[in-house]
């Protein structure tokens, strides 16, 4: 059967809206001219609500993981100790790039699946006194935890004088993030995930207590100065070349996000998550996280044996052209992964439910057929 | 709730393809420079097979009913009589256009939602022997029925002389049509239907024994005279400008169309009747037309009384941004018309079941909740 629409349902890259898409077209412009120091300044300061900070926010030509390393090379160097709280394959990120630093992580593991909490966290601090720094990630992509940040930002200000690092990258925008309230004190999202552009750009804050530390020392990075993007953001501008494009999308990404207001697109992500996860319960699917700390972007699913996850990813992907994402590291080839975040609304969860309960019957997969989607639609109406 | 996609499920226009849009960007060129004559006559001969003719396909800046009128002003004028088979609004508009010609039309009824069938054309032009023309309608839009031309055509081409002429715009490139080995004269349809592009083109096609009779005629037309047309395609152009940004979509749609092979749209466009059908009944929404006589392209439902229809329009489009179509004349306000037809794949149809099953719940509708997407999904599994 022909199915020329691609249906793109894995945790970043999003959807593009066709708005965003437009905006990107516009005719190159050069980025040192008063139009385009005008739209960065104009949208640096709109990204601020979505990181609950009065701070600047940074916006870096780079993927997610450039500005998780910006986090760590101007707030820790050579012969540090750092907290890393690793509750998956991207909590692991961190220490692997301050280990390249030769900064000493000391991890603080749990099973994939489970968040970490805040009791946890303060007996690591307590077995590791020196650290500068905890680095946490916000939402586990891998398995779609939510790590309950607020708690853990408590913590280290209450046990430590260290500074508090989170990789929000696959949720910012969508979920809560409250930097100042919380006690944040760097925050890093990317621009392909809630933020419904394409790959390329990095957003970063930080607060006044981490900029106290940064100000005092001379990072091991060129590009990855944060001191230079403060002082050009000051003059509406760059330290080095900007994504145009991206920015002129950014703009417009704004405007939606604003038309729809923070709380309303907390509830989407909210809903979505809701109607994903009745309905892979309503299919008998094991879901990989207690309702608790599970993601409103993304929602993973572990067969536990009863199918194969790859096989029911290979017939979406060919039959229904639909992609949902796979697992990583141990989990590869086991679970599958739904993402439903940014550009996406809750009749296209429907549509993923759909072709889901379709490739396991075609699989020969006993399901309850149809009660997925009767499901997730009784949680919709029921919801709004 | 934010939902920012227009779902468009109305029979005309239907969505573009982002392939098509893309087409359409391209920067505006000459209408006579050879760069466009070689893609417009490049097109107009892609267009033959969606036709089933040999016979050249003329292109029209026009909408469908200006080639419509161009078949009847080209073949009959002012004292001529002539046959219209009325089975909804639209077969009733070829009358009107012959009535402003003063050409007498003779109307062969029949109850909308009904077709026309052989036996009952056949006494009709018994009783009307000297007709010169007999106007039919393909798929009657208001009540999605389908007429079967193939069996109108044997009874004009056994029982008169009068040429054959098929109003296809709601279907044709979606449903099959086979202008010569059924023997139809004329054949009309446009672009924002099953060719997915947006309003502004209409094409026509004319049999050998239809140019007989347009060849010793001079119409009463400048702008819709289709011998001027034959002339300019002769030189691979148009007599008067041509609509050139949609031309350069209309070649991104031979691309698409071709890539997915007629037999297949065919299917295609028959699954999504199928599952439509199929899920309106397990609901219990009363269909207008027999199974037998479903269009491929757009489905009737008459709720008799049920529900309001217009209610159940006015919750699908604010509060799920989804568009279906109502009804028309005598029938405003009473139906809805679910369109399945051009850049349409069956999860579309998932969803357009989904939205209308969670839209009924909210009106208190008592209907087997969740049935219908259910059987859709069989419909879809055991068709392919």
């Amino acid at each position: 059967m022909f199915q020329d629409k691609l249906i793109l349902r894995i945790p970043g890259p999003t959807p593009i809206p066709h708005r965003v898409q437009q905006a990107m077209n516009h005719p190159m412009i050069g980025h040192r001219s008063g139009q385009f120091s005008k739209l960065f300044a104009d949208v640096a300061k709109r990204l601020k609500p979505f990181f609950g900070t009065t701070q600047d926010v940074y916006i870096l030509a780079g993927s997610g993981t450039s500005a998780l390393e910006m986090a760590v090379v101007n707030t820790v160097g050579a012969g540090d100790e750092v907290a890393v709280l690793v509750s998956g394959a991207f909590g692991e990120r961190f220490a692997k790039i301050c280990e390249r630093y030769d900064i000493t992580a000391h991890r603080l593991n749990v099973p994939w699946g489970e968040p970490i909490r805040g009791e946890q966290l303060e007996a690591f601090l307590a077995e590791h006194p020196q650290v500068k720094a905890v680095f946490a990630t916000q939402c586990e992509t891998s398995t779609g935890i939510i790590n309950p940040i607020e708690e853990l930002a408590q913590v280290v200000r209450a046990k430590s004088d260290a500074l508090f690092i989170v990789d929000a990258v696959s949720c910012l925008g969508a979920v809560p993030m409250e930097m100042d309230a919380w006690g944040v004190d760097i925050a890093v999202t990317g621009s392909q995930k809630a933020f419904m552009l394409p790959t390329g750009l990095a957003f970063i804050a930080a607060s006044e207590r981490a900029w106290n530390v940064i100000d005092n020392r001379k990072p091991q990075a060129f590009y990855l100065d944060l001191k230079a993007y403060r002082k050009s953001l000051a003059e509406q501008t760059t330290p080095y070349t900007p994504a145009v494009s991206l920015i002129f999308g950014l703009e417009e990404v704004c405007n939606m996000l604003e038309e729809e207001g923070l709380e309303n697109i907390f509830k989407r992500h909210e809903l979505m998550r809701d109607m994903t996860r009745a309905a892979m319960k309503a299919l008998g699917i094991p879901l990989m996280t207690a309702d608790e700390f599970g993601s409103a972007t993304v929602t993973s699913l572990d067969p536990q044996g009863k199918f194969d996850a790859e096989e029911l990813r290979k017939i979406l992907r060919t039959k229904y052209n639909m992609i949902v994402a796979g697992g990583q590291q141990h989990l590869k080839g086991k679970i599958f992964r739904i993402g439903h975040m940014g550009y996406c609304e809750p009749l296209d969860v429907i549509t993923v439910i759909s072709a889901i309960e379709m490739a396991l019957k075609e699989m020969g997969v006993d399901i309850p057929f149809g009660e997925g989607v009767k499901k997730a639609q009784e949680v919709y109406i029921n919801h709004v």
